[in-house]
């Protein structure tokens, strides 16, 4: 490598690339087409940059990253940085200078184009039957004739009054109790967890109580924040899975954990970090906004749950202790990792998981830092590649109580797919890759303001028009300078594959069409790679002084994903002895953007009829919630993860010649004459 | 206070005194009677001194106490105090010298008395079935065609082989999981905790698993340490209670914990600590004696079991891993203090418990640190005053079981009272205090070398004699030079109120008799509280150069103690319509001690054929044993403690009445003819 010259990473995106030494984290950022906040201009008077330095050895990327490979720190950080943050490596992005290689962690808040989340939960029936409930009893004080201990005490006004019988209590609601029987002149509220185990006592009367559906991604981390009382989903928070450092699909983070010693603790203590950043920023956000203010690390949010009148309306000050249930799921490497339990096998033939059933872990047991005495309720699992989150999916869609067959996409780094109906299901997995979802793609991204959502190429021009996120016009109604396209993000990956392919630039195969590109502007070989791509905005157009391509590599991406996804789905309808599916159900994001028309067309999936496929949105996410708020669902959760039989696609006998064909762009079909100009007879016959 | 003298305070022993300033922490022991091992003679090289300096305000003692109320650090110590120590106060009691006021702390092993514990357990008759078994499985390895995972596989063995189904595990014996079954080549011994949830893995067979049971006292700590498998004692371990500093009794530490802010913190810290030493040193005790090395502070032990063969014997190595159950009993305030449960309540009248159940806690929960998923039994309370402790007594000696009626006296620092057959119990208890044990006596001392424990005093001369721990003579067969008294220990105490009566010393009101003692030389005022006091070894005899005397207040004490005794014995017959007891039982180190003659003529407790008088040692560790070694005597200790009626004396109306009559000493009896001379008219009517 030059040596006037660092390799610098950024992540969560991964964006990286070599720059100059000696320009500051913020200059790198900008070179590399990663946007930080920096509303001060980097007059380091805003602190709104923050970035970390990671430390350690980064074998993927062949690096060492080193607090010491950036400049001093400066007195201007100690206003925004304070010491617990300094030795986490924590500087501002303006100030700190690269000296040699570095991974840089953008945190969310550093981030200038936040993620679009789809906020509203979909709105599926779910029985009232939260596994935490509320319990008001009042007692009669100890006497002399009477003195029976305080918790016998609490116990025979629970079984008088609500029936209850043989509860147990957790050590740290043992505590509260003797406290919170005076302060409430021997009245209180009990929260009871599964009408077994009393976790929480406080003082007088009070109706509610909050939960988290936790949804961990291998890229994102969402939760619902649920009013358990009303049902009410009364936020929805979401972070980047702080683990994509460590690699951007499970199989990396298996090897991660697998190369090094402490690779396994890191990740996880990681991610068990982020879960609490996520339940500290749900409880933040029911601040007043006019008080809303950041907290401090080690504060736990106040200590009762306070009603505050703010210009008329009434908000909820709570505290993390007012979370007293979580549920959580994950696919399986993220389940391993998370509680650090070996996920080696799950990385090797034949895949068996540590262990398949839910698990009710104390919060505390994990560190994360809620209600003391909580327990976190973690969806069972399938199989190697088929997680909690699956099972989520299928609590959600509930496929086994419907008569007809339903095949259930879910499409994040890992596809995962069910079919089957009330008296079957098989579920398997393929290896899509992140592609579908933007991630891998030289210009990539996340759906956030500034990517390119919706794609046309004009078959003769071979001219591109596209639609960014952030601005409602096309990009031939605007100026261009005022598009600032930034990268391509999930939902316009199928555009792009579908219009490259309509307009002639791709072959059947996914070559570039060079006959027809002839001399074309837009087509052109990278001076670095060699390798040809097509550009899809100019630099001028874009936000990051680049100009946004489509390169070869990243078409071959995009087949492979929908190559393994048709492949498997073919294979899974072919086991159970079907010729067609009866609805298509797509969960993800990429569920609810998607074209369903161009996927269909593009063979993303086996025939169905076009009204029967549906999105189903986060259904993961959605089968948490249900989890949550009625414990019915857990035990069937439990049901499901050893009901459905897993197969494994990849030892069929006919997989490899299936994905092969399922790589290649379709035949025109007879179902969609109107999309005859898909295929053009001329490409495909240039070879 | 004179300028030139510090107050030194020593525990647990409770010595106190003004000594010069300047002297050494080992020179100030001597003044005050302690003794501190000093092998190489204060040569500041064998480090067997070493002591902890305490910090902070001890309002008992009126005394700010501070490591820098010592001489500075000194090069020489620190070969034998580490860094950690060093900030814990760690000190050599030869190097330090005294410059300030200071409560030093004497470690068990820096003392040059050791207690006397009586180490074999008695042989009470327990059923076999512990809480934690263990199981072994052999599994099939996973393949494509049966990929399950790897708990729901050693379930399937466990079902299939032992029948035990719906087993639940805990995350730490998960993470065991998929490593103990590789390594030992599918075949695992799990420990299955009440049939219902798995705590440890290990790969191939094993057949050994341990147990503590653990019985803490107000001034004592001793616990049982047992092979869970072939029911054996191992060991049988023992320490002061570290709370002693914080106050000798119940009532002063409940006292310490309502005036200072984070004293249920210190002392709860304190036990808690104290608890994992005595693990330790059950484990450490198990190393081969020729390879035993004292473990450095944060080493856990070896990672195996392993057997070690030395001189022809096996011997186990064992680590605090390989324990994998505790039963834990306390008095009431020592159990809510050990959970960090208020224990304000439990000091105020009507004196009711947080909680009286018994209750399974992971031992991580409150920082003992065993096999990480194990649980502790704390043994269920029956009230304010008798707890757990009792119910312990009860398992052991099952008067529930018996159509006679028992009478059960457990005398510690607090006196508790059982009292029924198998048709109704109840249970009080008294304010002995520890004066029956020794404490709170001039000279009292615990039963170590030196102690004094069988007296004699001559009617006629009004000349003693004694025999102490440690020499089978008695003093007038013994050069006095080499008799090297020390104080007095518990069994001796009632001897000597015997002998002072017999003797004509003392009078029936227990003052002593001035006229018989007139110018006797061991009869004299202290010329610095002005109070009458009894010589009962000359300081020639003594080891710590100073006449060892009983004085007024010493003789009130005893009277006091066994007046509260005698008067809630009383009371409770009288309650069950009882005219006198079939059997009395004393359980603890003085009813194993106690000369039962002198105990029933001097009016401990009601009237009853002396052969029906039995000691029953540590009933209450013995009844934490079989709660160990039991799981089914858990169940009857929650019995126990709801089915035995507490019974407040101190609110009967006759109870101040029979308690100044019982004070006194009692008239000759006709029963004890023999006796006859153990009342003087004369003295009696001096007055």
């Amino acid at each position: 490598m030059d040596e006037d010259k660092a390799m610098v990473i950024f992540q969560p995106s991964g964006r990286r690339g070599e720059v100059p030494k000696g320009i500051t984290v913020i200059e790198a950022s900008r070179l590399l087409g990663v946007d930080i906040e920096a509303l001060c201009g980097e007059k380091k008077v805003c602190g709104k940059c923050v970035v970390r330095i990671e430390d350690g050895h980064f074998e993927k990327y062949g690096i060492q990253s080193s607090i010491s490979h950036v400049s001093p720190w400066q007195e201007e950080e100690e206003k925004f940085i304070n010491d617990e943050h300094r030795e986490k490596g924590f500087r501002l992005g303006c100030v700190a200078t690269v000296q040699d290689d570095i991974l840089v962690f953008v945190p969310e808040e550093s981030r200038a184009g936040k993620q679009v989340v789809s906020k509203a939960a979909r709105d599926i029936y779910i029985e009232h039957n939260p596994a935490v409930k509320l319990y008001y009893v009042e007692v009669d004080e100890p006497t002399f004739q009477e003195p029976t201990g305080d918790f016998e005490r609490v116990c025979r006004g629970l079984e008088r009054e609500y029936g209850l019988s043989d509860l147990t209590i957790d050590i740290f609601a043992l505590r509260q109790l003797p406290v919170a029987l005076r302060d409430g002149k021997w009245a209180v509220t009990v929260s009871v967890w599964n009408d077994k185990e009393v976790i929480r006592v406080r003082p007088g009367k009070l109706d509610r109580t909050y939960g988290l559906a936790i949804d961990v991604g291998t890229t994102t981390v969402a939760a619902y924040f649920c009013d358990l009382t009303t049902m009410e989903v009364v936020d929805t928070v979401s972070m980047m899975n702080p683990q994509c450092k460590y690699g951007e699909d499970v199989m990396a983070r298996i090897t991660y954990h697998m190369t090094t010693p402490d690779g396994l603790k890191r990740m996880s203590d990681d991610i068990i970090e982020g879960v609490n950043e996520l339940i500290n920023k749900a409880v933040e956000n029911t601040y007043p906004p006019k008080k809303k203010k950041k907290k401090k690390k080690g504060e736990d949010g106040p200590a009762e749950m306070v009603e505050v009148p703010v210009e008329g309306k009434t908000y909820l000050r709570l505290g993390i202790e007012d979370i007293e249930d979580i549920t959580i799921g994950f696919n399986t490497a993220m389940h391993h990792i998370f509680l650090s339990l070996d996920p080696e096998y799950v990385g090797m033939a034949p895949f068996p998981p540590v262990l398949h059933h839910s698990l009710d872990i104390k919060a505390r047991d994990l560190g994360i830092k809620i209600n003391p005495s909580s327990y976190m309720f973690v969806l069972p699992i399938e199989a190697g590649f088929v997680g909690a989150d699956n099972v989520g999916v299928l609590l959600a869609e509930e496929p086994y109580k419907h008569e007809e067959n339903q095949l259930i996409i879910d499409i994040g780094t890992n596809g995962e797919l069910v079919l089957g109906n009330r008296h079957k299901l098989i579920s398997s997995s393929c290896a899509t890759g992140p592609a579908l979802e933007g991630a891998q793609i030289a210009f990539g991204m996340r759906a956030a303001p500034g990517a390119m959502e919706r794609i046309l190429i004009d078959p003769e021009t071979k001219e591109v028009d596209y639609k960014v996120i952030g601005r409602e016009a096309w990009r031939k109604y605007s100026d261009p300078k005022e598009m600032k396209a930034k990268g391509i993000c999930g939902s316009g990956i199928l555009d792009l594959l579908a219009e490259l392919y309509r307009a002639g630039v791709i072959a059947k195969s996914g070559v570039f069409n060079k006959k027809a590109l002839k001399e074309h502007p837009r087509f052109r070989k990278n001076p670095d790679t060699n390798q040809p791509e097509f550009v899809l905005a100019w630099a001028e157009e874009s936000s990051i002084d680049k100009d946004i391509v489509v390169t070869q590599k990243d078409i071959r991406q995009i087949q492979l994903a929908k190559g393994a996804l048709y492949a498997g789905c073919k294979l899974m309808v072919k086991r159970m002895g079907l010729d067609k599916v009866d609805t298509v159900k797509i969960a993800g994001a990429f569920g609810t953007h998607v074209d369903r028309e161009k996927a269909l067309i593009m063979g993303l999936f086996p025939d169905c009829e076009i009204e029967k496929i549906q999105g189903v949105g986060n259904a993961a996410g959605d089968g948490c919630r249900a989890a949550l708020l009625n414990v019915k669902k857990r035990v069937e959760a439990n049901w499901c993860s050893r009901n459905v039989e897993y197969i494994e696609l990849t030892v069929e006998s006919t997989f490899q010649q299936e994905f092969m064909e399922a790589m290649q762009l379709p035949h025109m079909t007879d179902k969609f004459p109107h999309l005859e100009g898909l295929v053009d007879e001329e490409i495909l016959h240039q070879k």
